[in-house]
């Protein structure tokens, strides 16, 4: 099933402006929530816009809220996200990180009180136009154990920088923090395929290739997959996108970050707001002037594309390519969506009067 | 073979005294070099002290040099470190950060024409004092190859974040973006010891367990070891260190990067200058007051090492309790050198006349 760009934004606009989203809002968190779906993060696009609606229904999502700083010095804020999309807050402090560092050559927030924001890369590649550096963190529902743990207490935190360059495509990573995101996950559970070894360890902390792991009450497994392939890297890297998320801003943090899922409850003594997000913006002429720096990143990218390849691959990439050529691909030739992802947007659609 | 600390710490600061090195400057770059023998990371300690000698003989390390800030704004720096020694250049520009977040939250600094600077972490860690977030990147000689490339084009480019608590030590991440560090196989390398598959590629580019095969022509493995395992964010990690350290600030970036053995020249065609690195500060109380981020701090950390571990395994650890450990243990109890260390560091005194 392959549905237009303009069909799906458009479902998915009203589907947001009936549960009571104002007009821009229902248009940005369209255009943030569609913008996985065209680069191919499928897992962080439309797939999850019931969910969205369920927690609404919880009231664990406020459809028009107040969203504002509560806090700032020159380059640092705090913003309350008033249990608003994520989708919508972001991008407001994501914008405000931009403004900072139009004044004083970077800006850095910090976020509370905040739901899923979509794909890390869409509010790091906000700074872009500005020719500045983006980046954004967040943290999410517990599904990963740290190094040693048994327990789930990160998430699996992404981090995305993007960085402008001239004549070449941005360099823009989006990566979660853990070997392979749950996304892919699902992919081998609908093909009933083994896991590799590294993604995931099984309720007892045991290595499994269990594809289903995870839901058996196992976990995800940070970048590195095991100590002795630097798992305790990875483990570091989702503690502080976690950190830098909730412990600055004042969200919940760790094993107290709000599930996703409407069905499982929050926890009844939680330890701040919501769950957290970070996003920086640094201006690139803070450091030298802009031509300069993107003339050298042009250079670094021209080198690096063109590495000579291992046995068996055609070429090295940049970060970034992959999802932009599948941006391209999806705008013109429309969106793949899983029949299940589609039924299920059907159903969202007639509960609210919608057509798809 | 084991060496009291202040035994080394004198050695070095005279060593370093004898090349020409203002006294102030000798007893820092000490300090820094030697808190990687304490900390355990012994190949970035006094086992390269010659190394930086030679590069003195070379007249690519500079004694004398005139470190100066060339470009700010109220939040960012470029840092000027005039070939001096990294460990030197490091620690003044982390604190040209630190002023820059005294006055407006957060201070970003980009270093041009230095040179290597010892471990990561201990320039992170000197934000810890003012209540601020600490971080540090490097650059360093190309020995690692990005997903699917046969050619080496990055440093093992550490990442260092720390983060200050209340009654629990700091959170102090310190880490190449590598699978392993170079130091890991120097082990392997001893022992006749085969690697683990992921952390090393042939020369052809194809996965090796030769402890040697860098050595061969081979490289090091990004963070993840091999695509299925998530490479390509330890290479997008790696560039993202890269580009901050040297294409924000002027230095040389990529495989351009000066090689730290004396022995392998420079390329002719430099890109920038010298090697580069990027520091940040962030003060807490920028976003929230002090207290409340410690104590939530504390509250993190003790739940994560209140974790249930996984068979085997005794606890999970925060990122840096390892380190702070054995730094107690050197400390009290002095520094173990290898033979062939011990013996360089004589033939380096009989040299200049300083008895170890």
């Amino acid at each position: 099933m392959v549905i237009e760009y303009t069909q799906l934004y458009d479902f998915t606009k009203k589907i947001l402006l009936q549960i009571g989203c104002p007009e821009a809002d229902a248009k940005l968190a369209a255009d943030v929530l569609l913008s996985a779906d065209l680069r191919g993060v499928d897992s962080h696009g439309v797939a999850r816009l019931s969910g969205y609606i369920r927690l609404w229904e919880k009231k664990r999502i406020n459809a028009q809220p107040n969203i504002k700083t509560i806090y700032e010095t020159p380059s640092t804020a705090v913003v309350d996200g008033d249990a608003g999309l994520g989708l919508v807050v972001a991008p407001f402090a994501m914008r405000v990180a931009i403004e900072k560092a139009k004044n004083v050559g970077t800006g850095w927030v910090s976020v509370k009180n905040s739901n899923h924001y979509g794909i890390a890369g869409y509010h790091s590649m906000m700074a872009l136009e500005h020719d500045m550096i983006g980046i954004s963190f967040t943290n999410a529902s517990p599904l990963v154990s740290p190094t040693f743990s048994k327990e789930r207490l990160l998430g699996t935190n992404p981090i995305s920088v993007a960085i402008p360059a001239g004549e070449e495509p941005p360099f823009v990573a989006d990566m979660a923090t853990t070997t392979a995101a749950n996304g892919k996950l699902e992919i081998l559970q609908r093909k009933n395929a083994d896991a590799p070894f590294g993604w995931v360890q099984d309720g007892e902390g045991r290595p499994t290739q269990d594809a289903n792991g995870v839901k058996k009450g196992g976990a995800l497994l940070p970048l590195g997959g095991d100590r002795e392939h630097g798992s305790h890297k990875g483990y570091a890297l989702g503690s502080i996108v976690d950190i830098f998320s909730a412990i600055l801003s004042g969200a919940n943090y760790g094993p107290w970050v709000p599930p996703f899922v409407a069905f499982l409850e929050p926890d009844p003594n939680p330890v701040g707001e919501g769950l957290g997000h970070f996003f920086g913006a640094m201006r690139v002429d803070a450091f030298r002037p802009t031509s300069e720096f993107k003339s050298h990143m042009d250079n670094w990218i021209k080198r690096f594309r063109a590495a000579k390849p291992t046995p068996g691959n055609p070429k090295v990439l940049i970060p970034g390519d992959p999802e932009r050529e599948l941006e391209t691909e999806r705008m013109n030739k429309g969106i793949p969506l899983l029949e299940p992802v589609f039924e299920d947007l059907q159903s969202l659609g007639e509960k609210f009067g919608v057509r798809l």
